[in-house]
């Protein structure tokens, strides 16, 4: 799939397709593809510079404008098809995390501990990209990634399934004190905002990370990786 | 403390200096300038341009060749300060972690874990610097760091000084039955290296982390505060 032309990269770029890279024509002098070509790079997403004859073949439009983004196509799976899998059910539901590193580290940690489908919202949220596929380090291809609509009616389909939900927060209940057995997901918001309220009033129960410092602010994916692993100590 | 001109900003950037920024000629075609400005912002680190005045100005050798890195001064603790430091000793050492934002994500989780300080190898490592102190969101300010010219000689060291030290490694025994109580050091190594066998042989034990996946590659720094909290558990 492309995307064509200054705007649609630009978007693209700024909503954060997956792009597998831009190819831009190598003369061009153009201020608006110049900064998308800044975002882009700074987003870490892979610059091609390529002579305009490349870009012509390549595009399906025909109006390129001298900037074509090639968008992967992620294959996500189905929320209903991991509910129904079989075996423990283990989901780590992730709110308003905006960092591509972020979600590859917790997609990479996922796979370490076990867990069955990793959960995002299609709104405000890094989607997988290039960056969230490298920073996974390969555990893309065996951790399931599925993209929901809401995520609040994501959380009460998940409990409807007999699956308990958990919101990690600094206010909730040590999670050493908490019994993380059986079937169970797992939702960690981003640094700055936490989990929504309502979010937190749908669960079953607020868990926390004891602490023991002054500032007391982990980053989302440890966090998330030291819960994942709290739960598979507690499964023994 | 500055480096002046294109070799000196080159070697700063390349021997990962703590770079506060560089500051740039505006209207500069020089090629090695122009690589070196592609490295530095490879590294994340701050890259300003400004007329030739203003580099004049700043400079202190009048030789600035059109760059001017602004180097900080990170203020590393003794060893032995830390090793003879009041209440429990919480020590991670850090071996062969190249990358800056692995370094300032420990740094942040070792402040919420009550690390006494993180301890980190002169050589062949990511030193404290901008991104560092920018990942550690603002952590840096409350964990020492110290930086020890050979990792296994402070290890004697912190022995000596009567701290068990455990080397997180995957053919260690479970982390979880292994009593990591008291004063305690735990070295993290790099992801692709781990931790070399004579580090492993001078240490009093080696710990891993139990996983359930195909591939168990966690990052270091989620590695890292995974045994950082299972230590806080153990002390209760």
């Amino acid at each position: 799939m492309l995307a064509e032309g200054r705007n649609p990269v630009k978007e693209a770029v700024l909503g954060n397709k997956s792009i597998d890279k831009i190819v831009v024509e190598d003369k061009i002098k153009d201020t608006s593809v110049r900064e998308t070509v800044r975002l882009a790079r700074e987003k870490k997403i892979r610059v091609e510079f390529a002579p305009k004859e490349a870009l012509d073949r390549l595009s399906k439009t025909g109006h390129h404008q001298g900037i074509i983004a090639v968008l992967s196509d992620f294959d996500y799976t189905p929320l209903d098809e991991v509910l129904g899998g079989f075996g423990r059910r283990f989901f780590v539901v992730l709110d308003k995390v905006t960092d591509p590193h972020n979600l590859g580290s917790v997609i990479r940690s996922a796979e370490c501990a076990g867990v069955s489908a990793v959960i995002i919202p299609e709104r405000n949220f890094a989607l997988v990209n290039e960056t969230v596929i490298r920073t996974s380090m390969g555990a893309i291809s065996h951790v399931k990634v599925c993209k929901v609509k809401n995520l609040n009616d994501a959380i009460k389909k998940i409990k409807d399934s007999g699956v308990f939900v958990y919101v990690a927060d600094m206010d909730g209940e040590s999670m050493y004190k908490t019994n993380l057995t059986g079937d169970i997901a797992i939702v960690v918001g981003s640094e700055g905002d936490g989990v929504s309220s309502l979010t937190k009033k749908l669960a079953d129960g607020v868990i926390s990370i004891p602490m023991k410092g002054k500032l007391n602010s982990l980053n989302a994916s440890v966090a998330a990786g030291i819960i994942m692993f709290e739960v598979l100590r507690q499964e023994g």
